[in-house]
């Protein structure tokens, strides 16, 4: 083994048996779930058990000014956990204790590597809620949750990471332990570190505690409503009017593409001729949750649905929503897949589909387009029929210009997923200078020596 | 008139209408409404009407190095927007307009100036509900809203004015229009600068226009409850049990001073032989919000309520609010009065309400605390036998040790007002050394020459 003192020093502080340097072994954390983008091979990976840990580490990256790359469960979609050469990976994926579930605060502490299925039961079995529900939520840990401010299919009615963010613990770029936020409901003390920690992915410092706030468990769902629609534009009319009068618990949307994917997959029989199907779902108490599918259904034969379909038997509802969470993967079954994640405002879901269908047609790209249709958040996935080379950068071209649609809507280059690498060009296009560099003069007063996920989200890997 | 030559190019800039040199003038934008901090006199008022106005006179503030000072209704509880001697104030209550409501995507974009209840009135009418509701809803404004953070009785089941957040434009502390956040429902672009801003009271920024999120209306309050409780501990074990349990829309609390207060004004024939009173409500649709209050009334009655009462006359109701919303008034009519603002978690609200009664025996003040009960947001307010100094240096020792009991119980030292003059002490108390110092270096980023606000929050008032 060569010599390396860094190397030496981090064993002194985290413990030999978590520190590791086997190249075979540190490839495995090379990259996260993103097909475009891959991380280089770092200078070394921790897998600390424990807060001071990380902060003696952190300690010495900054005496060495070796670069500090944040991971956890590898589960991200934008290349935001992919090492650089000679980086420092510190992997918390072997943290995830649930500390603490309080009843009556409503509040649950966990150490950042809990899945969020694992934390979602946990507090289901004491007659609590965690909404955010990512498509990985069986895989996807709460740190990269909270580093990307992770959406899901609950969004439409119970909002985003972000909203149930209480109190952070994390390990500053500089080292230092910090707290940031507070567990009372209600806090006007200063500025809201916790809440500019969101969605930071793993550029101001590595998450090592979370509490997050629970909600009273709801009530079961009262049905779940399939409407297929042959004309796109009459989808968009129905979401539009769904959006402005009910408040349905889920609100997904797929396209033809996407449904002859399942189909062709789980043959579940969705109208595969239709240009587009939605999935309505209410957990309304008592019979307000019927009353409240019954007017999407008429909604939805109002716009022009040629079929609708209810069902309250839940089984069939798990079925359906299985499918819907699945469609990523029937994509991926045709080909090689790059997914987008590209937010619109509500009003426009029908218009940005339809756009990207023509995106699709004018670079001969298969794209199936399936999303959270109740809050704008749209996946096209552009499905490949080859890795060749000329392919890849038509498909980077297609890509663009889906971004570009979005934003000309008023749209957003992610939803859900974050920037990582694979959306950083596109930063630009989204924000003015000023916002940007406002980004950048945080990023340097905090962590000043650059150190932290340093080529990521708007940054290039050097210092500027 | 003395020559001023800041004050001649910002008559250029503006236009000499909207400037203020009169002292007599000048002196009614010196304080808001905290009764223990009063404003120096600055050296010029402007009352813009438009964002381009603004960014020409903070252009002009920035090459003078002047101080600049925002604000709003002057409203305020902590003395966010009192001036400094030699600032410039920019007063944006004049910018009061609606400018859209947009009924699909559920979001409203007005003007700073635009007064609480004018923008809830506007989208009710249209069939929508803007939840945050302080105390001064009537004459409080979203600009100062944002910029504390503002809360009020909705928090317990709606949130804080942060949760309504969308997209705001400011005029940044170099004199840069900006728009911080996204109109998109979600959105993982970057760091939460918007969030950022919200609660900086106006250390960051003039907010100049915002775009705040909608719900759908509510069902009708299905009902008001009323319980008083001859002891303290057992009132506590009542909102632990409702918190933990249910949702209600409004769960206040009462001490017996205020509630002596009150019935002493207005003879609403609450009881007040109880040592505390809860006041509960239920906009749950269809017949579950008549079954919450039930299971309100019944845990309320298991905790050793002694006297429960519940009517579904709104106009009742709607007289036993007012009598809440009233409590700081009745309050000051005993005497002068300092208004507290701290939080807890729901958990500890008893033992907090029951330790503010020791402190007030222990410094014999009469102190009459309300609030928040549901989300731990206590309001207590010391009433005052006279302004003299002895009473008033004995009267911030009180204020203190209140602060210093929400903080050993878990707390923070303000749930809603903000920090502004009067808490800046006690930020120390709150956050460790580094937090406070992420703030420091955040603000000398954003605002490199140290203009805005520059006393307040955890600031002094020179460049550190």
């Amino acid at each position: 083994m060569n010599s390396d003192i860094f190397v030496d020093r981090l064993r002194d502080a985290v413990g030999s048996e978590r520190v590791i340097v086997d190249p075979d072994i540190m490839n495995s954390y090379r990259a996260d779930r993103t097909t475009t983008v891959q991380g280089e091979m770092p200078r070394v990976v921790i897998t600390p058990s424990s807060t001071a840990q990380i902060a003696r580490a952190v300690k010495l990256a900054n005496e060495f000014e070796v670069p500090v790359i944040p991971q956890g469960a590898l589960s991200g979609l934008a290349g935001g956990a992919d090492p650089i050469s000679g980086s420092l990976v510190i992997n918390v994926a072997k943290m995830d204790r649930i500390l603490d579930i309080d009843p009556v605060n409503l509040l649950a502490t966990v150490e950042p590597g809990v899945i969020n299925k694992t934390l979602k039961d946990a507090v289901a079995k004491e007659g609590f809620f965690y909404p955010p529900d990512p498509g990985s939520y069986t895989f996807c840990s709460i740190g990269g949750n909270v580093s990307t401010n992770a959406g899901g299919l609950c969004c439409v009615k119970y909002g985003v990471t972000a909203d149930y963010v209480s109190e952070l613990e994390i390990v500053s770029p500089t080292g230092e332990i910090m707290t940031l936020g507070r567990r009372t409901k209600k806090s006007s003390a200063g500025y809201r570190l916790a809440q500019l920690f969101v969605g930071s992915e793993g550029t101001l410092g590595v998450l090592t505690k979370a509490t997050m706030r629970l909600r009273h468990a709801p009530a079961p769902v009262a049905g779940t409503v399939v409407a297929s629609f042959s004309i796109l534009e009459e989808m968009g009319d129905a979401l539009r009017e769904i959006a402005s009068k009910l408040s349905p618990s889920l609100l997904e949307v797929m396209d033809q593409e996407t449904v002859r994917a399942i189909n062709a997959w789980k043959n579940l029989g969705i109208d595969e001729e239709a240009e587009a199907v939605i999935v309505a779902q209410s957990d309304v108490k008592g019979g307000e949750g019927a009353e409240e599918l019954k007017l999407i259904e008429a909604i939805c034969a109002q716009s022009g649905s040629g079929e609708i379909y209810r069902t309250e038997d839940p089984d069939e509802a798990d079925a359906l929503l299985e499918a819907r969470r699945l469609a990523l993967t029937a994509l991926e079954r045709l080909g090689p897949a790059i997914l987008d994640d590209v937010g619109v405002p509500v009003s426009r879901i029908g218009e940005m589909i339809s756009e990207i269908a023509k995106i699709a047609k004018k670079w001969q790209i298969t794209v199936g387009t399936f999303g959270h249709g109740g809050d704008g958040n749209l996946h096209p996935t552009l499905v490949l029929p080859s890795r060749d080379q000329e392919v890849i950068e038509i498909a980077d071209r297609c890509f663009a210009d889906i971004v570009a649609a979005a934003l000309s809507m008023g749209g957003t280059i992610s939803g859900e997923h974050g920037i990582g690498l694979i959306k950083r060009d596109f930063m630009k296009d989204q924000y003015g200078t000023e916002e940007i560099e406002w980004m950048r003069r945080i990023k340097a007063a905090l962590d000043p020596k650059w150190l932290f996920n340093p080529n990521k989200v708007v940054f290039d890997r050097l210092m500027p």
